[in-house]
């Protein structure tokens, strides 16, 4: 055998998004007491992170109107991270007040989307996240996850000098972890690898991360790229679940199932263990299938 | 920006597999006229080949009873290869009535998935390789397809010493077209590289390819990886068609839409011409679904 394969880590970690991103979409309601029990399983599972719900405008989001709610009934391990979403002053005040790890703020690499999906600009919400960052106790931990870095679907493709900007910006209201979202699915894998790589040698002090949907097929060649690129940390959702309310034409997550599978495989630790994780899928599949009969799009990923 | 991502080729060539590989296990009958048709419209897609039909015992597989009659009522462009796969003599001695330009063999790189698919031991297979290379006229050009190099359902991994050994044999038959199947869709990329590159470096003179099932979401990250090996062959279906009807678990092939869009938006030539494949793409989806209702795995492949 000759030749090897790329610089590969040796382990990753994964956060799992199936509760916040996954669900956010779904039409009909899942009772907080299920949530509650779905989480915990996930929870069970060995993630270093789960984004447990989101602390959004209840009208824009309904599913996740009951975050505090889930996160007062979880039982979890310690060492679990329980993330949640904040996109302004007034969700991170009322996410203080519940039992959470890590604010995750979010802004979007286009300024189009950002509109749509904050209601503001992009600075407008640069302005937000440094009122939040002076509002955080020094406990908690904060991460901001940037949405339509690889493309946008109002804007197309967004330069990497426009990311880098921002970059800069988010890195100078004090965050070190940042995660890079292809949030319609249309990176391709030399881009992920370029934006990676520059992106951690511009600012070698920055926790990149990558979060992938897979609307064509491309999340795991991208998760290959960006494991060239060193990157360590990946979003990814139980059942592929998933897809932005405010882009179109995005489809699921990559499925968590999918990626632990190909990387425990390649002999890559992710902590996970696959057959807990099957089980939680299932069942979520069970419940999400009941009430939400319509998504048909919806897989239980790798069917090994 | 820093940093480039792998040693990528310029140009790949793709053989659209979804008229044999992707239409064999369909329970429909598709008339033979709606084949010629759909066929027609793929070859003028731009595609390097198109595996065409198989010449196989039409009991094992009626799908495909009618190739005679596909091959005899197709225009296509003169420089398109139409390939066949012959599984024996008597496909081939039927095979070469028809205008085809090139026979394709194959033989499992498992035993026991070999006699499931071929009724026969893996030497039986070679030995009937070898008989039919000395009936093939010299304007015929031939390749042979290895199935289940990267898994079997039933054997579970393939050494790489086994897949050497089989490859040494194949191309002492003088076959120097080989393409590397992963017929359930379980390779991983590390995995599908460190074959690719190994295989190249012993067998220099052999042009290899790659055929990929999606089961696992991980077909075109192996694309990335045959791509970094040096592979510039590579297998896929229309609409993600496929499924070989002796290997249970397996899901569709790649889709040469995801495949298409993914080269070309790196800058790889594919020759395809995407508009022209997706409508092509969207006429195979309407018929297929007609006639299979119970085809739900099936997507359009990429939604952008």
């Amino acid at each position: 055998m000759s030749g090897t394969y790329g610089n590969l880590p040796e382990a990753v970690r994964i956060v799992e998004v199936a509760p916040r991103d996954g669900w956010q979409n779904l039409g009909e309601f899942i009772p907080t007491a299920t949530k509650v029990e779905l989480v915990s399983e996930l929870a069970a599972c060995g993630f270093a992170e789960i984004e447990v719900s989101s602390f959004v405008n209840p009208r824009a989001i309904p599913q996740l109107a009951d975050a505090a709610q889930v996160l007062a009934g979880l039982e979890t391990p310690a060492e679990l991270i329980r993330s949640v979403l904040v996109p302004n002053r007034r969700g991170l005040v009322a996410a203080l007040e519940s039992p959470v790890d890590k604010l995750v703020f979010f802004i979007s690499a286009s300024d189009t989307h950002n509109h749509k999906n904050l209601g503001c600009s992009q600075a407008d919400t640069l302005v937000e996240i440094e009122a939040m960052q002076a509002l955080v106790p020094e406990d908690r931990a904060r991460r901001v996850s940037v949405s339509n870095v690889f493309g946008c679907p109002y804007e197309g493709e967004i330069a990497y000098d426009a990311v880098s900007r921002l970059v800069a910006a988010l890195v100078q209201t004090g965050l070190s972890e940042i995660t890079l979202c292809d949030t319609l699915g249309v990176a391709v894998p030399d881009q992920v690898y370029l934006f990676c790589a520059s992106l951690q040698e511009q600012f070698p002090e920055v926790d990149f991360g990558l979060h992938l949907h897979d609307s064509c097929g491309r999340a795991l060649a991208c998760v290959m790229a960006g494991l060239q690129a060193g990157i360590t940390r990946y979003d990814s959702a139980a059942g592929g679940l998933g897809g932005c309310p405010f882009a179109p034409g995005a489809a699921g997550n990559l499925a968590t199932e999918d990626l632990v599978s190909c990387l425990e495989r390649m002999g890559i630790a992710t902590g996970v263990d696959p057959e807990k994780l099957l089980a939680a899928a299932r069942r979520q599949a069970g419940i999400v299938r009941a009430g939400n009969s319509h998504m048909l799009a919806f897989t239980a990923g790798c069917r090994q």
